[in-house]
């Protein structure tokens, strides 16, 4: 029988994630799978908790990862943090801010929408001038935005909510692994993240983090979370000291991301987040030299997710195809208002290194001339 | 910096899943990662596709693998076809029909619950008189009950509602790619399963497939989907035609569930089928030679989980500590009313094999005697 795994091409993956897949975590996944209960596994599953808490700067003790790919983190922060008509306030500059507000306002959430230009980050004196008008329950924003490369200050987002009851809400799946995150000094509620970005691990798994401000919100629920399968606190239980059944964790994944970390850790994050920012100054520069503008304004820009415009007479999607096929590389192309207009250049985790950034251009100067 | 995933042995896994992985699906998952939108992937998603389709003996144009496990199959089945309000009539002699209960109240359905033993199958008599007294948008039964090693008559089930408004939902979780499914002979509307079972692949996908009539009832709901995430609308676009961007699909975990339904239709469907029997027969003869009683009678019991009582004056978990601890073989215990009472030993894909059998019964023989 046809086999198409047998014709598997290894690509450059410079697009919106994934990312490239380091050679450890290829071994990683493909170890002997255990049983999700057996005494080894739950080691595992400890260790790698503690790692994730070290990567977020957090001592959140719910720090875990759920069994979906990022999205599946969204919905779990918002399904388990939302009740109806909680108000909410979803901050949104990029599709995956407005991703935000379509999940919350599935769950019976009241939610406004503060809108920003696609490519600027969130102003936040908007932001503190609509919390001075209207109390709200919940408040999220997306710390990288992969549609447009640009990093929104999640930090003075944070300083605004100190003290409050507000549920402090940020999305990480982009900037994890590539940017500093820091989960407790900057006052994060719930966060989630994804494995394929800057972790550079196979899509699959959420990592997830609520506060202690966060499980009590949850806990003085009124009603059931309406979704069994991303139940925080049956979650909660399976991972924690008494390993209540739950569901079947995704064990290959599990040591996939374990390895994953652990990389990251190893390397040093500092040395990570340095590597990041170099391969991306390296690139801007590449890009600038052939007359190429990036999107985002320099100090916003993200290192993991560079926007580019298209030039004028250029088809879009004729360069990435042939990128694709001459020279093995994926980048993105816009989403939404960006659509046809911009090329997205990942330089996430594992992908982040000099030796792909000039493979790159150089692919790129010849696909455009 | 500590690599626990160094230490991991092979554990022969005879539980109630994960089932042990054959070599071939270690490669597969460990291929290089393509990008999620990458032709080529999209190939291999087709293709998969289709032969979920040849398993499940359907011409459903929606079978899909969900990006969760199992019971993320379970939880988009039901949030998809139930409404609040609508009846719901759930068929419980386990565990997992107890969790389809909690699964459906959750989502606001009116939910009636038909139980019946733990360790008996569904009297098909009793669901025929509930029927006949209320009518009901959805029916739901679980194909074959891990925990209790007991297979449901779905066929006998499915027969009764004929012709009828209501949605058929089956759980063929652990039944798929042990016994024959046929969803569309059977009346099945909807039906889910995972990985980890019979397919022999790690955990962190569920099959999922939907007839014609639940994607009518889906197209006339009254609200959206209460979560984006399993939203089947949202998913169909994503592996249909259109590809319009969703989540990020699992990858790699994508390609082990390929090859591993690969490797059971090149075996073909059938011998495999016999061989998870055989394997079955031959246990069950070496359980019943050590003077132990199967819990189910024979005309329920499944091939892939099999239960038996643990003998008077045995400690069963000092018996399944032993056997993973010197054997290197796990089993299962007993869940719910049946926990510390019986043992649970899967038979399950690459599992059931001759050598396993045989190297079980010689273990289970020297841990109780």
């Amino acid at each position: 029988m046809n086999n198409l795994l047998d014709g598997i091409e290894e690509v450059l993956l410079m697009g919106p994630g994934p990312s490239s897949v380091p050679p450890q975590v290829y071994e990683a996944i493909g170890k002997k799978t255990l049983g999700h209960l057996d005494p080894y596994f739950l080691k595992i599953m400890d260790e790698l908790k503690e790692r994730l808490r070290t990567l977020l700067n957090t001592k959140n003790n719910l720090t875990v990862p759920i069994s979906g790919t990022g999205s599946a983190g969204m919905e779990a922060c918002f399904v388990n943090l939302v009740e109806p008509g909680d108000r909410a306030l979803i901050l949104v500059n990029g599709v995956f801010g407005v991703r935000m507000r379509e999940v919350a306002s599935r769950l019976g959430a009241n939610v406004d929408a503060l809108e920003f230009t696609w490519g600027a980050p969130v102003a936040v004196a908007d932001v503190a001038k609509k919390l001075g008008e209207t109390p709200y329950r919940i408040v999220a924003v997306v710390h990288a935005e992969t549609s447009t490369g640009v990093r929104n200050p999640v930090d003075e987002i944070g300083a605004l909510l100190r003290g409050s009851d507000t549920i402090y809400l940020v999305d990480t799946v982009t900037s994890l692994g590539g940017i500093e995150v820091r989960m407790d000094d900057w006052g994060i509620d719930a966060l989630y993240s994804g494995t394929q970005k800057c972790l550079s691990c196979p899509p699959g798994l959420a990592p997830l983090s609520f506060s202690e401000k966060a499980m009590a919100k949850l806990g003085a629920r009124k009603s059931k979370v309406p979704n069994w399968y991303l139940d925080i606190s049956l979650i909660a239980n399976y991972w924690g000291q008494n390993r209540v059944y739950h569901h079947t964790a995704p064990v290959n994944m599990t040591y996939a991301l374990y390895q994953a970390l652990l990389l990251i850790l190893e390397e040093g994050t500092q040395k990570v987040f340095k590597r990041h920012l170099d391969n991306h100054l390296l690139l801007v520069k590449g890009l600038e030299e052939m007359g190429l503008k990036m999107v985002v304004e320099e100090p916003w820009r993200l290192p993991m997710l560079n926007t580019v415009w298209c030039p004028e007479g250029i088809d879009e999607l004729a360069v990435r195809r042939r990128l694709r096929s001459e020279f093995k590389i994926e980048i993105g192309g816009g989403l939404g208002p960006l659509a046809g207009k911009i090329w997205r250049i990942g330089l996430m985790g594992h992908t982040a290194r000099k030796e792909n950034v000039e493979r790159f251009l150089d692919a790129l100067r010849k696909s455009i001339s």
